[in-house]
C-alpha cells in the first residue's frame, strides 16, 4: 500500500472498501476521481474499482457523490442569462435513433431553448453529429459564445460538447470500454448525468432505451438506470423525467447518416414514419412541460412548418445549407422478401451492426465514417409482405463490404404466415419521473 | 472491443466472462496470460480481471489452467539428475517464521536434498532471505549450476529464486498488490504453487497459516487455500501435503532478521523454542514421508548436530561465515509487565508491524532493511508473568522509530488473572493431504 505523503487516502484502501461490499465515504470518492483525474490513480487501479462497482454496486448517495466529483474534475456552463427556458433530451442510444435533429428544432419553435451536446457514434449505434455533418457545410464545433447566441437567436443547437466538461468522465469512459466495466448501471447513470447536469440545462428528459438495439437489454435494467437517473437529476436540482421506449426494432425506416437526416426533414415537413413522429412529439411535451411551458402543441409546430423553420436556421447558423442535395452511396444492394406472410421481427442489433458495417459507423475513435452508408427499411413489423418485394436496402460506397453486413443480417428479420402479429413491446414502455 | 487481427481472442471477452459468472476456457486462459506477459493485455485489463476472479471464483479445472499457464510462461527447473530425492516447504508467511533456516538443513542431514528458492520480505511478514543476509558474507544469489552443486555436495540450498522462473505471476503479483486483489484464493494458490511447480521440486509441503498475523484470518479459508493448492501440486505430479498452523501470535521469542537467525541456530543446537522445535520437526517428517525417506528421525538430527552441520556447510557454500557474530542493533527499548497475572494475548499481526517499523521489514521493494532491528519476546502466551518484568524488547539502529512501533504495540497483549488461559487454537491445526 504505497502512496505520497500528501495523498489523504489510499487508493487500496478504497478499492478493497467497494470489493468488500463497504460504502465509500464521500471523502473516499471525491479523493479518488480527483487522483484519478490528476493521475495520481493509476488505470489499473480504476479499473479494478470499476469493477468492484459493477459487481458489488454503489447506494444513491454513493452514486450522487460519484457523479458530483466528475462534475467538479471541469467546467460547468451556465444558461441562466438566457431569455427562454431551456430543455435538454438524452438517449441512451440505439439503432435509427434520429429524434434529436427534428425534436430539438421542434421544441424550439415551441418557445424553450435547446442547448443539445451531442456526440459522435461508436460500435452499433449512431452519433448525432455524424448524421448532421452529412449536412454539407455544417459544422459541429461551436465556441461558448457562439452556441449562446446561437441559443438566444434562433432556439435551438446541437453542437459537440467541449473537452471541458467532466474530463474525469471522458478518462473514465475510454478506460470501462478496454476494461469489460461498461454495464455497470452506477457508472452508466453517473457518466450520463454528470455531463448533463455540468452542461446546466433547467430541465432533462432522458429518452432509456429497451431491447436488442440498446444498451439495457431488459425493461427491469432499464427502469433501475432510469430511476437512477432521474434521483441524479432531482437531487442536483434539474427537473428530471425519464421515459423508458422500444428498441428491439429500429426507430423508423432508415439506419445511417444521410438517411437518418433525410427521414428527419420528412418528419420536419410533416410526414415521415408514425413511431418517429410519435416519439418526437411525445418528448417534446415532457421537455416543454419540464421547462414550465405547457401551453404548446408540439404536433401542430411539426405540422404547420414552424419546427422546420427553425431546423432551417439552426443547420445555417452553424454553416450548412439546408436546401443542399443530402449525399448518397455509390453502390446499393436489396435484401427481398423470401415468402408472402406477415413481418414480425426486424432486429434492432443486427440492423445497426449491419449500417455499421456498410460504413455508418466506426470501430475505433479516429475512424471517418461514410455519410451516405446505411440500412433503409421497407416495412416496420406488423406489415403484411410478398414474396420478391424489396424489404431492406444496402447502401455503401465500397461494395466489398456487402458481404459483412448481409452475414449479421442472417436472422434479423421473420415473415410469419399472414394473420400472424408480432410480439413488441408498446413504443413508449414507461415513464419515470 | 479493439484488439490486432492476429490475437486469437479478446481481453474485454475475457473480463465479461468471468465478470458475468461464466468458466474460462482453457483457449482464453492461456492466451490471457501469454498475452499480459508480451504487454497485449494492458495492466487495466488484467487488474480488472483479477477483481472479477477475486469476487466470482474460478473452479478446479480454471486454476490449474491458469496455473500451467503461468508455468509455461517462463523456465522449468530439473533436479531427476541429483543423487538424492528432493522436497521444498513453503509457507505462506507469517510472523516470526523463521523455519526455512532450521528445516532446510535438519531435512537435508536426514537424507532429502532441499532446493528452497525463497523471497523478501514486503510488509509486515519477514523474508527468508533478509533473514539470511544478516549473517557476515551469505550471498542471495547463484547461478542454476551453483545451486545444483550445493544440492549434491551439501544438500540443503536457499538463495533467490531467479528472473525466469513464472515471469507472469512477477508481473501479476506486483500488479495484484496495488489493485487490491491480492486475496483472492485461486489467484494465490495459482502463484505459489506456479512457482513451486517450476522449480521441479519432487514434493511439496505447504504450510499455511491461520491467524491474525497471516494472510488467511480464519480456518475456512486456510483450509480452502490448503485444498486448492494440494490439489494443484497433485495434479502436477507433486507429491503435495499443507498443514494449517497458528499464526495468532509469533512462531517462537524473536521477529526480526538477525534475531530470528540467532533463535533458529539456537534451535539447531538442540535448544530454541518449543513451538519452533515442534513444527520445524513436524514439518521435516512431512517433507520426509512425501520424498518416500521414512526411516530418519528428525528429532535426532536436531538433538546430535547432524542438522547444525549441513547448517554451517550450507552457509559456508554461499560464502557465509557461520561462526561470525551476528549484527546487533544500536537501540533498544524494553516493554514491561503492566501488572501480575498471565500473559493471554500475544498478537501476531502487531508484533509483526512493529518488527516492519523497527526496520526489519520494507515499505518498498527497494528500501533495504535493518538487520539487526526487530522485537525480541521474553514470554509465549500461557505464561504466568510479574508486574515490571521485562516482556518485549525493540531493537532498531534508528530510534526515532519507537514511537511508531510503540503506536501499534498498544493492545498487542493481554495480562489478564492468575489462573486464566490463552484461548489458542493448536500449533498444527489441520493437515490436508
Amino acid at each position: 500500500m504505497l502512496c505520497l505523503v500528501s495523498e489523504s487516502f489510499d487508493a487500496v484502501d478504497v478499492i478493497t472498501t467497494k470489493r468488500d461490499k463497504g460504502e465509500l465515504s464521500d471523502g473516499q470518492i471525491d479523493w479518488v476521481i480527483d487522483a484519478y483525474t490528476r493521475g495520481v490513480v493509476a488505470d489499473e487501479q480504476m479499473s479494478s474499482l470499476a469493477m468492484a462497482i459493477l459487481l458489488n454496486g454503489m447506494n444513491r448517495r454513493e452514486i450522487a457523490r460519484w457523479t458530483q466529483a466528475m462534475i467538479d474534475s471541469g467546467e460547468r456552463m451556465d444558461f441562466s442569462s438566457l431569455s427562454r427556458a431551456t430543455a435538454d433530451k438524452h438517449s441512451t442510444g440505439g439503432v435509427g435513433d434520429k429524434i434529436t435533429l427534428p425534436l430539438a428544432p421542434l421544441v424550439a419553435a415551441c418557445g424553450v431553448a435547446v442547448p443539445q451536446l451531442s456526440g459522435r457514434g461508436l460500435g452499433h449505434t449512431g452519433g448525432t453529429l455524424d448524421k448532421l455533418e452529412s449536412v454539407p457545410g455544417w459544422q459541429a464545433a461551436l465556441s461558448n459564445e457562439a452556441m449562446m447566441r446561437q441559443l438566444e437567436d434562433v432556439g435551438a443547437v446541437i453542437c459537440a460538447a467541449g473537452a471541458g466538461l467532466a474530463p474525469a468522465d471522458k478518462k473514465l469512459y475510454a478506460l470501462r470500454d478496454v476494461t469489460g466495466t461498461v454495464e455497470a448501471i452506477p457508472l452508466i447513470a453517473s457518466s450520463i448525468m454528470s455531463k448533463k447536469i455540468a452542461e446546466g440545462t433547467g430541465a432533462l428528459v432522458l429518452d432509456v432505451k429497451v431491447g436488442s438495439g440498446a444498451f439495457m437489454k431488459n425493461v427491469d435494467d432499464a427502469r433501475e438506470l432510469a430511476r437512477t437517473m432521474v434521483d441524479l437529476g432531482t437531487d442536483a436540482g434539474v427537473k428530471t423525467v425519464a421515459l423508458l421506449t422500444n428498441m428491439q426494432t429500429p426507430l423508423g425506416l432508415t439506419a445511417g447518416n444521410a438517411l437518418e437526416v433525410r427521414e428527419s426533414v420528412e418528419v420536419l415537413a410533416g410526414g415521415g414514419p408514425e413511431d418517429v413522429v410519435e416519439l418526437t412529439v411525445t418528448l417534446a411535451r415532457e421537455m416543454l412541460a419540464a421547462a414550465g411551458k405547457d401551453d404548446a402543441d408540439p404536433a401542430d409546430a411539426l405540422k404547420d412548418g414552424r419546427a422546420m423553420d427553425v431546423w432551417k436556421a439552426m443547420i445555417r447558423a452553424q454553416g450548412g445549407d439546408p436546401d443542399a442535395a443530402l449525399p448518397t452511396a455509390r453502390e446499393t444492394h436489396e435484401v427481398l422478401v423470401p415468402a408472402d406472410g406477415v413481418l414480425t421481427q426486424l432486429d434492432a442489433y443486427k440492423v445497426g451492426v449491419a449500417a455499421w458495417r456498410l460504413g455508418a459507423g466506426r470501430a475505433r475513435k479516429e475512424d471517418p465514417v461514410q455519410a451516405g452508408a446505411g440500412v433503409e427499411m421497407q416495412y416496420k413489423p406488423g406489415a403484411s409482405v410478398r414474396a420478391g418485394e424489396r424489404l431492406l436496402t444496402l447502401h455503401t460506397d465500397t461494395p466489398e463490404r456487402f458481404e459483412r453486413a448481409l452475414e449479421v443480417l442472417d436472422g434479423a428479420f421473420t415473415i410469419a404466415p399472414e394473420g400472424s402479429r408480432p410480439d413488441l413491446l408498446p413504443l413508449v414502455i414507461d415513464r419515470v419521473g
